[in-house]
């Protein structure tokens, strides 16, 4: 195809179009009935990479955890074995409003449309709308491609549901379809965003001007869509013109705002830190901004927000002003108006005690290695004065829970599995995220148990194979230790996992020791302290195994476990 | 519980039917929501044992698998995470007709049935029928308990719909619901079967008696609906009342039949070696038992069954004879009564010439060991030469495309991923049907290709950890073999996967080397020979790595992917 022409295959407009929201990558498993864009991926200039993974779901994990980084994710796979295998990611990306595309390659437009006794392969029975179906409840968009002559619009209508409304869309695109030629691009994807009713937008701001000016303090609690949304500068600059306090949530985990000097802490309702609570939930005015109404961040539902404070909820589509809803007010719209509005405001009263405990785990907190074996609750502090500026951290639930207590300097990103809380997608968000050129020259952590990493544990001979520079801390308490404190002291059998060797996985999964892969066993604190210190000289995929004890737990998870107890 | 209590919980209930249908074990992964259905499960005398996987898809395929040695395989997962993780098996097992159930526990019923603007963990937002919803298109049937009074009823309903339609149905348990007490079965689950029309069934009856009469020479091709509805031995039976030549097919490779004096090959269309073709095609009546119209076993539906011959087609529910429907006639219903008529049938003229190929690879093809490197052709001769009366044999998508084309004797079960097809599930169902009590006492055999293999490798720790004893073999070619014969001699990035040093990941996943555990790399034939020679001492889990050229590829393969090549 010459660089002159106007034409390229449906395949490469869609890969044009995926970069241009900020998909470099494409995450997938190649099959027959997809192929021919599969060639297109690899062999046309479009500036998207294939990274192959060793399975579809995680493929879908890996768009997800890219996503999170990037702003948009994407894989592709073949048609039904392909397509079902990601239904889990995708209901986590849609929990957790992550957007991304899965893209699945079908058999022919004939085939497809034309009833048929035949069974084909990779097909459940003769009923090829059968995933279509099925991804409907989990998705914003699940849609097959038909037509040539609508096929770009769709593409560009598909994205930018995904794009409008952060949540997962599916589609297929048809075996014949996907080499058929369409008109290159010719301007930037129109995002065309749903707008908000200016109505009510107005009435909202003006709501909330009335109850800034009658607050003398003010906490803004932090939640995740700001981080889809991409409006992190701007509410920290919220933060600065009320003077307010900032807190963090689990989901919204942001340490731009831990590490920001009107810092409160991580906010989770009756599982805050005492100081972080009060700052919080007696402030004047609470603005809560892009958080959602979920079981993690509020604390199991033990958050008092705007119970004896009038309170701001700034959710996704609508603004909550007290018990007042004013709907179809987008975030993305509300924050930057308020924004104005605060440069404004007669700043307010700041009231943080910084010397009360504001993490379960501290950058201020001292640590002495000793000789002892290490404590979940001892590790966590070792890790929270290790992280520095720069680095990416992915944890999954278990390792989560645990890894977003702890305290973590302006310039860290860190994600985890969210509200969702799949166990085992932690691993695969990461081997995605570590692609995206976010990440890129950072170094990238992952936080995770044993029993959540044997679950997508293959994803290191990707990591190996890609030859990337990262850490991976396998916290290895011989079986579901967060589930094990559902029943604190009582064995069960279906808690203990398998035992294995994870010093071993890095050769195992093609590695070579001390080259693309460098791995290690610690036990004690010394051993640990020791390892961090010397940890940024390998360049290569780190596998760091730290023994537990099977029934150690940190303070925190005992809290929330006994919490999420029905 | 007292043994003379007459309730048990619903969870133990449950436990009794899945028994009762032959699934003695429940595959799965504890999560909160389902907690007490598996202290349930580890807790009471039921007779149902718990099997701990390592991921919630690996163990949707491991019931699969488990249900085509037993005839019912069953699965636990937690809600949202875990249910939706396991849409792909769910997909095969429907593809492939076979039963399974799916059990979720979900939150209490107060919580699905209360409308809330709070995001609870595992859900996607507020919808608590999105699994449901999910699971329609790919199930018999995706439903929820809600009453108690109803609940065994509705138990015995979903099993009994799985094992009418030989499909999977998904059921979600509320939290509330696990433990709640029911009255324990009084009588043997009712399996009230659908029943065949008898009018019709008479009529077909009549029709083929008639074209029994007028034919000389009959052919029987057996599909994988006579293993799911155990007819078999009746098969057997048939086919030698009507001394008819008998030819088994992809999906329902049965060695009973090719170790038969009336073996006539393994049929596939066109694909089919040119003797075995002749004699099925050729014969005055061809009697098609249990096979599907689907596209592997009509060798891409090359077939010409029925096109100049008389042709009896037993599908599950109905009867094609020529170009008539006979509606509502059950295989299960129609082959016994077939076999009643066909006793005092004068026996046919059966011609086969037994010197000819029916098998790509043949047991009496002789196999002198030599030291050139083993290429798919020649190592498979050797595998049909070393099976004996007793194995169980697995195979995954490309592994099986090979196995399959091997003559087995009476008394090898092989299974592979069906039409369906799904690359990476053959391993997770081997891993299912070894705790089978039909492969109890067997030695198990997997034959999977690498990439396969590296989607669901993990479950290798659960062989271990289980200390089962079985075989492993790796085919390590460095990539989707398979799809390179898709553009033969063209290098596609996107074939090529990690290469795993796969004789060090006994050890890494938890194994003791010479104990637990047996590890071997073979490259040349004789390597391959002496290896078989000692394979049978080592019970343990041993792991073979087979070096190939990555371009190396079976004959019959070639032929295969060039029929599929779109």
């Amino acid at each position: 195809m010459s660089s002159q022409s106007t034409k390229v295959s449906v395949s490469t407009y869609l890969f044009l179009r995926l970069k241009e929201v900020g998909a470099n990558h494409v995450f997938g498993i190649p099959g027959d009935y997809v192929l021919p864009l599969f060639d297109e991926l690899i062999d046309q200039d479009h500036g998207v990479e294939h990274i192959l993974v060793c399975n579809e779901l995680n493929g879908a994990y890996a768009a997800d955890g890219y996503s999170k980084m990037s702003g948009f994710g994407a894989v592709a796979v073949t048609y039904g074995v392909g397509s079902l295998s990601t239904a889990n990611a995708v209901g986590g990306s849609f929990a957790d409003s992550t957007p991304m595309i899965v893209i699945a390659g079908t058999p022919t437009i004939e085939v497809l449309t034309t009833p048929t006794p035949r069974k084909l392969h990779h097909v459940i029975d003769t009923n090829f709308d059968a995933c279509l179906e099925a991804f409907r409840p989990i998705t914003a968009a699940s849609h097959r491609l038909t037509r040539l002559e609508t096929a770009s619009a769709e593409i560009d209508d598909l994205i930018r549901t995904a794009m409008q409304r952060k949540k997962p869309v599916y589609l297929e695109i048809p075996y014949d379809l996907q080499l058929a030629e369409v008109e290159k691009p010719t301007e930037p994807l129109d995002l065309w965003l749903n707008q908000s009713s200016q109505v009510n937008l107005k009435a909202a701001l003006c709501h909330t001007v009335g109850l800034l000016n009658s607050s003398q303090t003010r906490s803004v609690v932090t939640g995740h869509l700001l981080q889809r949304e991409k409006l992190i500068e701007e509410t920290k600059s919220l933060v600065e013109c009320l003077n307010a306090s900032v807190a963090t949530t689990f989901v919204g985990k942001i340490p731009a705002f831990e590490g920001h000097p009107n810092a409160a802490g991580m906010y989770m309702g009756a599982m805050s830190c005492d100081a972080t609570k009060t700052t919080v939930e007696t402030a004047d005015l609470a603005l809560v901004a892009g958080m959602t109404l979920n079981e993690f961040d509020t604390g199991v539902f033990t958050s008092k927000l705007g119970e004896e404070q009038d309170c701001i909820w700034m959710d996704f589509d609508q603004v909550l002003i007290n018990n007042h809803v004013y709907d179809k007010v987008y975030l993305r719209d509300f924050l930057p108006a308020l924004l104005k509005e605060a440069k404004n405001d007669q700043a307010g009263t700041l009231e943080i005690s910084k010397t009360a405990r504001r993490f379960s785990f501290q950058r201020s907190d001292r640590f002495d290695p000793t000789d002892k074996n290490l404590t979940i609750d001892r590790l966590f502090v070792q890790f929270a004065n290790y992280a520095k500026a720069g680095d990416v951290m992915f944890g999954d639930t278990g390792g989560y829970i645990n890894a977003s207590q702890a305290e973590y300097p302006v310039g860290v990103d860190i994600h985890g599995c969210g509200n969702y809380g799949s166990l085992g997608a932690g691993f695969a968000l990461f081997c995605g995220g570590i692609f995206a050129k976010e990440a890129s020259g950072r170094r990238c952590y992952m936080i995770t148990g044993d029993g959540a990493f044997h679950m997508t544990a293959q994803e290191l001979s990707t990591l190996i194979k890609y030859e990337t520079d990262c850490v991976l801390f396998v916290l290895d308490n011989k079986g579901y230790g967060a589930e094990r404190q559902i029943y604190p002291g009582k064995e069960r059998s279906y808690n203990n996992t398998p035992v294995w060797n994870y010093e071993e996985l890095g050769s195992a999964f093609g590695g070579v020791e001390g080259q693309t892969c460098n791995s290690f066993v610690v036990r004690t604190e010394k051993d640990m302290a020791e390892l961090l210190d010397n940890l940024d000289k390998p360049k290569s995929v780190n596998i760091v195994r730290i023994i537990l004890d099977p029934w150690d737990s940190a303070s925190f998870n005992v809290k929330f476990s006994e919490a999420l107890r029905h």
